[in-house]
């Protein structure tokens, strides 16, 4: 990733390096490297596999950032916060570049097609999201909307890590629907640590998305739990009163939404160790099921 | 192009529809469909790659008009113009996907790999563009810039239809240089026609380039046919006073500054024409050069 930005202009050299810098936790190439090195994958053009996903992903979060207008990812401040809108747009453009240039260099057609639609995958998702009259309220709307937005990449780690090793039809299904579930599993738990973690853990506000009238997952389980509550009306009809939306998300938190919330993540754990099951066992399956474990006990 | 919108957000399939009927001359499009169909290349691959290039084209100018705040483009309005930045930024982000979907589908990983090096050469210049304190005024400068933003795309179109085709080193490399010139020649045109056109013909402000402080070849020939012009002196200081522009502009126009740089065009279309003169003679052949010709006549 480090060796994409040589020999471009120096400030973008640097953005690229203050991003990759300021880390994440890499769960994406962790994904493609797993399941691509236990399929029998080859290790370098799973390498560019892996970094093409992970600049994509930095690629999407540059736009999304500046979009949102948002000052800090991961406790450090975003490029938005101190570039002008035009230079972060045309760096985000450039990771685009960049990571298109890793997805060809592993010489592989498939995965390259897969990527792209990724990627129209979730700029669609954004696109809707940004369209959409925030405060729907629906399970399928939720789920096709974290599908977009973090599932299919994470399908596409384990789908294209497949597609570079010699296996057939079956396995590959089975590592995209590892991604994939672990993928929705992975946002579940996003939004219900934006409900129960405190603002250092998170590097963000409490609620943030419930702050901005976008409604997840324990907030559409409290709806179910508890129809009419007029703060939870008043929050989908856009009345965003401070009051309402603290005493709301003290409901949400002592109502048992977060606990329900956090069984569905599980289920989908359970449905990326069934893809698993029959797979190579090794070093890498078991690191494939410690990543899933992980992901629902980030709760803690 | 316009099948690629169909089943996305019906907002977003309404702004690609905006964007290909607004038109364009699709000068690139064509380059590759006649190069690849003078070498026989496959025609459905030539069509999706002709398609990419466009599209490219498409989300770069998405992105250009928001960053530079343009509210017309051939004359009808930009996106930006219309539409939320958020929306702009999301839209020409799907039409890079978009692009990137179509150059897979030449299932050429050889254009696959030029297709998203060009991208990055073409984002790089726009970020070299914008982070360099404007008026600087080096023919080799303006060269290195033009070719980022221009001539690079021309370049892609002949050089990925000759790898569609079933041809060797010397026609790829004829088919490449052919694109390049072209395209140095088309953007050195455009530059000219920012100084001698009025506003009706091409849709902006006379001289635009210039009111920014950006230095195009007409004002470089002017530079060296009165070096020490008080005029021009303070424009690359970015003293950009108005009555100093207008006098500018016009003692520009009546340098003779106009027509060395249209000889420079000349220059390179015909340096695109001794790249046609190894290939198969026929129409696609004489398209090709009446297109070269074409290009620098566009000035009357």
């Amino acid at each position: 990733m480090r060796a994409q930005a040589h020999g471009y202009h120096l400030d973008v050299e640097a953005a690229l390096d203050h991003l990759i810098s300021s880390g994440g936790k890499r769960v994406r190439p962790a994904v493609a490297l797993l399941m691509g090195g236990m399929l029998g994958g080859d290790p370098r053009r799973l390498v560019h596999l892996a970094a093409a996903i992970e600049m994509l992903h930095t690629a999407t979060l540059v736009h999304d950032d500046l979009i949102d207008g948002s000052l800090l990812r991961r406790g450090m401040p975003t490029l938005n916060s101190q570039w002008s809108p035009a230079a972060t747009v045309l760096t985000g453009d450039f990771i685009f570049s960049q990571a298109a240039k890793l997805a060809a260099e592993t010489d592989s057609l498939p995965a390259m097609k897969l990527f792209a639609e990724t990627l129209t995958t979730i700029v669609n998702g954004e696109i809707t999201q940004l369209f959409s009259s925030r405060g729907l309220a629906s399970r399928d709307d939720y789920c096709r909307r974290i599908h977009a937005k973090t599932a299919s990449l994470f399908e596409l780690a384990g789908h294209a890590a497949a597609l570079l090793s010699p296996v057939g039809e079956e396995k590959i299904w089975a590592a995209s629907r590892y991604g994939e579930q672990i993928g929705m599993a992975f946002q579940i738990v996003d939004d219900i640590l934006d409900f129960t973690g405190e603002q250092a853990t998170v590097g963000k506000p409490v609620a943030s998305d419930l702050r901005q009238g976008l409604i997840t997952l324990p907030a559409i389980v409290y709806i179910e739990l508890q129809p009419g509550d007029p703060d939870i009306e008043a929050v989908l009809s856009r009345n965003l009163d401070e009051q309402v939306i603290e005493r709301l998300i003290d409901a949400i938190r002592q109502s048992g939404a977060i606990q329900l919330a956090m069984d569905e993540a599980r289920q989908s754990v359970e449905r990326a160790m069934e893809a698993l099951s029959s797979m190579p066992t090794g070093v890498e399956r078991q690191a494939l099921e410690d990543l899933a474990r992980y992901i629902v006990q980030r709760e803690l």
